[in-house]
């Protein structure tokens, strides 16, 4: 058994903190100073506002400001707020880090640096506070297809873990395995963070879709299959391009979590709004308001200023990802959205 | 301008010619001894009953004792019948083949030789009417993610023309690529045609997903992106094994058409009754009668027998197909939907 600190109270951090306490670990899930309204009526033993279900007794809650104790001497931590929160929350973390035992983290994204370079979550946390603080943790990214509602519900679910080296994932992944939640072990972790942060931006192109036909489009099942294939093949390029295995844009991290991403949840809910119509910032604006913001919009930009500095470098040709590119023009510039979408030639 | 004959004017063939006859070519398109009731409403000028739309006028048609008129000078013939019906199809058809040009086929399924051996289509074709007769016509075999109802309203879509040959993939995407239609050209027969068939067996996981919620269970978007994750991998693995190639498993061929086919059409809906609890011989049944076939269901036959064939020559292991084992065991063995699909272990 294990003491494994969660820091952040949003969906997937209480559901792995579900997760965590049904395999028997003491769970400490802490929320951040935007998690009271979920984190307050969880400790009065109300249904998490999130997951809809009451929190089993073996998880303990903690608020913003008891982060040391929530941190004191546990085995595990878990980093489990979106792309915006990394920096400020590690920042308040790392001074209260335990010397050692794994980082985990369900963060999706990419971190801009501060010349404005774009870096995957790990290597920037490690930069910019571990390395300083003199701490050496591995990092363990967890990708693949997992909506927290249906972990929390003890669905079928098949994730992977990814980190530098073996043992570290053998040690995770042995604490957090049950009958309905299978993980894949993985040292690819530069390919599995690559897939995470950009299903979250081609999964907008299935919300599109779906956004044109509530706006009188004839269905569109081919031209949703052909963007998905079209996305999978743009993550591989990608996920090869910063040192990850196409195996593993092939896998769950890739193909299996692009699908549950552009069948279900928020950053399908945000292409469908662009879809029918509404000015795409102004629907991200909208739903960080509601508490529901989506890391496709982030990862959009993010993604497409990756791409350019790995052309700068020569590493990737612009041209081979014309669904990036139709995306990011869409969201970032304006571009009409049927128009731009659909006069993507897809082969391949 | 080319002359084209279709052979079957059902969903396929017919939504084939009209984007034929928009190409500007001469379409005659044959109705089989089973698509009376289809051709004959079309002659008289009312929509086609599946299409729901009125054919262009470039399209002439041909009632099944019209046969050789049908095919007599045309420059290539498109086989678009299920894969019952092409051995009785080629068989009346041979005899009346022009000398030259290719033979397309839409034609997604394997077939059993007179030993019960399971081969591709386009060989089997070839080995038992081609060869005996003399001919020798390129097959170009057309995978992709594409619903004939979409492809006749024009709606953005990406296919995939495979033959032994470049030259002729090139001359028949020539004929028939639209702006709304693109065509990627592909040596590939074996990875496209397996891809092809493999889809339709494996597009039942996500039907009875959907059927197993519509009896209750909860949603379960996770499990379905993992199944899908796991059935691109098996569907990679075989593809090889035949001789085909990944990247066309990773393509439009076979990630694209797996999707399409999985979240819409007649192998999603076989699904979707056998995770209800209907029989699956029942299903079948009844979907053939109201001439709503699916090819799942001999798929998910004929491609175990094909596996199991793989395996005995050392080419495969049944161990790396645990999907395509539960399916096979679901829809042949009586076995527990809920228990043995849900229960597949996806790792990769």
């Amino acid at each position: 058994m294990a003491t494994i600190t969660i820091l952040g109270a949003g969906y997937m951090g209480s559901a792995l903190g579900v997760l965590a306490a049904r395999c028997g670990h003491q769970v400490r899930l802490w929320g951040t100073w935007l998690d009271d309204d979920l984190v307050q009526p969880a400790r009065r033993g109300e249904p998490h506002p999130r997951l809809k279900l009451r929190l089993p007794p073996g998880i303990q809650l903690y608020l913003a400001p008891e982060l040391e104790p929530a941190l004191r001497g546990s085995d595990a931590v878990v980093c489990a707020v979106n792309s915006d929160g990394v920096i400020p929350v590690m920042q308040r973390a790392v001074p209260h880090l335990p010397p050692r035992g794994p980082l985990l983290s369900v963060t999706k994204g990419f971190l801009a640096d501060e010349q404005g370079r774009i870096c995957r979550i790990s290597d920037e946390v490690r930069r910019r506070f571990l390395e300083p603080a003199g701490i050496q943790r591995p990092w363990v990214h967890i990708g693949g297809p997992c909506k927290a509602m249906e972990v929390a519900r003890e669905v079928a679910t098949a994730v992977i873990y990814a980190a530098v080296s073996d043992d570290v994932v053998g040690l995770c992944a042995g604490w957090l395995e049950a009958p309905y939640y299978t993980i894949t072990r993985s040292t690819d972790l530069p390919g599995v963070e690559a897939c995470s942060a950009f299903k979250n931006a081609y999964a907008t192109a299935s919300g599109i879709c779906d956004g044109l036909q509530l706006r009188g489009y004839p269905e569109m099942f081919n031209t949703k299959a052909m963007l998905f294939s079209q996305a999978v093949a743009e993550i591989t390029r990608m996920v090869v391009a910063l040192g990850g295995r196409s195996s593993t844009a092939a896998g769950v991290a890739g193909v299996g979590d692009l699908h549950v991403t552009a069948a279900a949840g928020r950053n399908r809910t945000y292409g469908e709004h662009v879809g029918r119509g509404e000015a795409p910032d102004q629907v991200a604006e909208q739903m960080r308001r509601t508490g529901e913001l989506t890391e496709g919009y982030p990862a959009l930009k993010t993604g497409w200023d990756l791409l350019l500095q790995q052309a700068e470098g020569g590493a990737l040709s612009v041209s081979d990802f014309p669904l990036l590119q139709a995306l990011h023009r869409i969201v970032y510039g304006n571009a009409d959205v049927a128009e731009t979408l659909l006069s993507v030639k897809v082969r391949g």
